[in-house]
């Protein structure tokens, strides 16, 4: 993932990935068109593609087929890295069957995973030479304020998880959200190379300046907009706004 | 689901789950067919049946199939509960995505979700008639040793879930694993009617006596077998003889 990442993020000057978060319910038509559609006007534009299982699980084994096939998609362009967004968690011989079929059917670029049952729950993917996690950190939502922040549960998963990017060569980063965006400093001061996936910009309203303020110069990252460019009515300009928006901040 | 489990505990003596995780690694011949046939020689006997996604999602879009035509076929007996574990967690536009499959969909009778980013997210779930949610709050895997137990969030996530099942009307309970079981008293003393969901009997080799001795005569409890009762030779008499082992120890 990472040095895909890095080769796309020079070659196209950005940081965005676009989330095919495509909810049926939004959609008039047939979503693998939509996909493609979409892909079609970004693929020269964005870093990378983001895809929510959810809204794919959502219209059960066919749309589990459409997210199969959009990913085939994107990968005639071999240079796009892809995330898969499942934040998956689960013990070893489960967490082994999700591998299998991410990295080894889907072989997607990088997988978000929650590390509430512990680090060995994320070992079953790193036997797969082409694996990356994202382990969620700090997310975008209010219940973020349960267990995450009170516990300061957020930094002891940033500082393991950055223990092992250096362990794993890599292989591991965290999901960031921008909207509680007072506790990055403190994110990105126990963090060395390892990739930040940042959700919230866009539809969650994340405030871009106050994040790269708080983000202090950090490059490795991916900010994610997935509604506030596949839901308007031109996502072509819509990316090109992000990008530009990004890069009044972002040092490329 | 706490009704429909009181009904069938009290039915068949039974509080025994046989998880479906039917890995096609594992099995000869068709995965449908193989789960029936579990289902046709143990339905009798069980209080119930989970079933893993992974193993299912495992196979593509042809395993999430397989995973509906096997939730059908256990829902000619409508008196069965079924629980889905998946270990979901999302923000609200994702979750209710998720929330829709499982209750509105495949209209299983409780998921289990992780509760990490904190109890919001487990709203979309719960706008659902039917639903219920099982959160994680001990799992059985030493990684439960990174965050869960050290921090003491498994307690914290009990007592959280203790008060929402009552505000939500018995419509949440909790995961606590038997291996960890030294932890299970505390959990008992701060939880009322909310029903426990047991992994790590079976091929995970939690100890039955020093469970029920933690349990301290707590009566609402899924206890479930997956690998120890479907890859055994015979199905029906494993789980007969897990019904026996529980019931030296549950007053039914």
């Amino acid at each position: 993932m990472l040095e895909k990442y890095l080769k796309r993020r020079e070659s196209k000057k950005s940081v965005l990935f676009a989330g095919l978060d495509s909810d049926f319910e939004k959609i008039d038509g047939d979503v693998l068109d939509f996909n493609k559609k979409i892909i079609d006007e970004t693929s020269d534009i964005v870093c990378g593609y983001k895809l929510n299982i959810a809204f794919y699980e959502k219209m059960g084994h066919k749309g589990i087929e459409i997210l199969e096939k959009t990913i085939e998609y994107i990968k005639q362009d071999e240079s796009i890295p892809i995330i898969l967004d499942a934040k998956r968690s689960d013990i070893g011989n489960t967490a082994a069957a999700y591998a299998y079929y991410y990295f080894n059917v889907l072989k997607v670029d990088s997988l978000t995973v929650n590390p509430l049952m512990g680090f060995d729950t994320m070992l079953p993917y790193l036997e797969y030479q082409n694996a990356h996690l994202f382990a969620l950190a700090l997310t975008t939502n209010k219940g973020a304020y349960d267990f995450e922040i009170p516990e300061k549960l957020y930094l002891k998963i940033t500082k393991m998880m950055n223990e092992k990017n250096k362990e794993y060569k890599n292989k591991i980063g965290i999901v960031v959200g921008a909207t509680n965006s007072e506790f990055i400093d403190e994110i990105v001061e126990n963090s060395e190379d390892m990739l930040f996936l940042i959700p919230g910009i866009g539809a969650q309203q994340g405030n871009v300046e106050k994040l790269f303020r708080n983000l202090k110069g950090y490059k490795n990252i991916v900010i994610n907009v997935s509604r506030g460019i596949i839901f308007n009515e031109n996502p072509r300009e819509k990316a090109k706004e992000y990008n530009e928006l990004i890069s009044k901040y972002y040092n490329f």
